[in-house]
């Protein structure tokens, strides 16, 4: 008889993944299916990563790297913050990690112990609170409201911590699932607040170089010990090679190093070699994004005529996020009848909000256009 | 002024990734170092691994795959126990990781909760205490003695328990540092003991594959609820691609998968991919080890001129764990020497003992047979 762990017991699945099997599994049985259920760019890596990764498959040694990941990459990394947000960030303050995952394994577990509570976004990413919870930390979620645009501000922050104590506090600017671009303003007084408070601030720039007309501000600019979680998945079309970087204060790069030579041994070696080759693909991945804002284009058109017109009109990122009221008040039930009967994956709301998420479904953008124009059609059809 | 967790500010090193950065740094400004640090085959991954790579980024994506792995992988693995150990394991019970790193994450959180002591051999592999002692768990130290070829014994186990009592048991075989193989009979009755004591028992088999001359068992011969980890790193040469798998029971599999989702996403894609061919190069792999024989025979006869004779004599891996006591009291300082002096990079015996490891100094002989000679050379100079 195996004993399961409380923590292994009580940690949510995160629903994007388990609809992502589903869909699989249906596509694996010849069932076609349009895929909005990942946030995962259908376009390939840029061709600098695949060459890069293929001349060092060539070369053929694919070793282990340093905890903290290749020199190389973590200077390009560094001069990418100077050149793109005019910021200073010496090399040594990046860590390369095995994709934003890692990012938040070493974040939470860096700056906290069990029993601290941390803010979060709710709406929000689903692993913030179950990497939380399965560490022994509280999320303390920052309920966000679509009549705010969905965006945490310093007043919000002041006022979860007011209730409980908090011993740090998370953003995320784009969002997901919102695609809420937190502005620059709010981003100072945020940053602001959390210093005030003692608080330190981790901020998730996984999707930034994805905004529709709107800048994205790095909290680097406001708050220079601020710990930030960034990844290759997104812009840089780079899922499943999983590799992302941190950047943290100088204190904390030592402990972090001897907790990711423990936990991780080091990054992946060709992803890391893919991801040094992607700063050199700027204009291959803009055009990719450039796609993104025609398929937001297509959903924000389409979607109130589907009766999903309660959208929010994403600032960035590449979702999303619906509230189906109108039609349902178990989102997850709607998800499934939708993969099966109309052969269209997305996320139910619960994933990202445990409290008003049964009315929210979350759709992804970032596949192909006529994925986008064939999962309205199906929409129409199946909704009608 | 960042916080730093009491876990991060007490987590130890990993001395062997220090010595590694410390001996890249020097390779970097061009001194020749001979590398015997690491635990990292210097022979490339097989040809049917680098083939299979080659083919994915020619088809363009690199995607998530499903949190526990990508279907096909996990069912020849499974494939293999059978064929291996004659043991059934079916494909559902089988899950892909981000190397053995992400195994022992997952295998210590679905098992224990914080505070639970979990008995781990000692010399042994640091990260088993460091990882539980960065998850707020207990590692309750087996001393292992040289008298008795560092294996540890039912009789160990129950007695740790009796010290004070156990929330589970990891094992090692073949063992690094010491390269021990733990006997078939010694494993059945570790096993037993350990059901008999109620206690779970994780089974570290990341080096089967690599012994001489002596049979590995699998711990699941002996006890099918048993967790088992393994890597494609060692026997398959596939360090840096960073994928391993897990078998676990069947009441395992689900929190683990939730687990998983949030922790990892997924195991990087183009190494499950190249995993999957690992199985088709066999032939290439032993020849390997055969090389690894060869290295091992022409250290153990080296050692005892050089002052090192106090080895234990590895039945596998690939690790010489040397007894330094005639030299030095200071295992740390003697490596430090060892590279700025002779430009040979060893892992000081703290790593795997924190308290009998001063002096004692791990070589690897995963390199190639021209190392090992040099290293020879070198110490012979550097010793006289």
């Amino acid at each position: 008889m195996t004993p399961i762990s409380r923590r292994a017991a009580a940690v949510a699945p995160f629903l994007a993944m388990d609809v992502m099997a589903a869909a699989a599994a249906r596509v694996r049985a010849g069932s076609d299916t349009v895929r909005m259920e990942v946030g995962q760019p259908s376009a390939p890596a840029p061709r600098p990563v695949i060459a890069a990764a293929q001349r060092a498959l060539e070369a053929g040694r694919v070793p282990y790297t340093e905890a903290l990941g290749l020199p190389a990459l973590r200077e390009r990394i560094a001069r990418d913050y100077r050149d793109r947000y005019g910021v200073a960030v010496p090399p040594e303050r990046v860590v390369v990690t095995t994709g934003s995952s890692a990012g938040f394994i070493l974040a939470f577990m860096s700056l906290f112990d069990a029993g601290a509570r941390v803010a979060v976004p709710q709406p929000g990413y689903p692993a913030y609170r179950n990497i939380l919870a399965a560490l022994d930390l509280v999320p303390a979620p920052m309920t966000l409201r679509a009549e705010a645009r969905f965006a945490p501000t310093a007043a919000l922050l002041a006022a979860t911590h007011a209730a409980a104590p908090l011993s740090g506090v998370l953003v995320m600017s784009p969002a997901n699932p919102s695609g809420t671009v937190i502005t620059e303003g709010a981003l100072r007084d945020l940053c602001g607040q959390a210093r005030a408070l003692g608080l330190p601030l981790i901020s998730d720039e996984i999707y930034h170089g994805l905004s529709y007309g709107v800048p994205t501000a790095t909290a680097l600019q406001f708050d220079a010990d601020a710990v930030v979680i960034n990844s290759f998945s997104k812009y840089h079309c780079m899922t499943g090679w999983r590799v992302g970087w941190m950047v943290v204060p100088e204190a904390l790069v030592r402990p972090i190093e001897r907790l990711a030579q423990n936990l991780f041994i080091s990054a992946p070696y060709l992803s890391q070699v893919g991801a040094l080759a992607a700063f050199d693909a700027s204009a291959e991945l803009d055009a990719v994004r450039d796609g993104y804002a025609r398929n937001r284009a297509i959903l924000l058109d389409a979607f109130p005529g589907l009766g999903l017109g309660r959208v929010h009109p994403a600032d960035g990122a590449f979702y999303l996020y619906a509230d189906v009221a109108a039609l349902t008040n178990d989102a997850s039930g709607f998800c499934r009848r939708m993969l099966d009967e109309a052969g269209v994956a997305a996320t139910p709301g619960l994933d990202f909000d445990p409290e008003a998420g049964n009315h929210h479904v979350r759709f992804s953008f970032a596949g192909s256009e006529a994925e986008c124009r064939e999962a309205v059609a199906r929409l129409r059809a199946w909704l009608a």
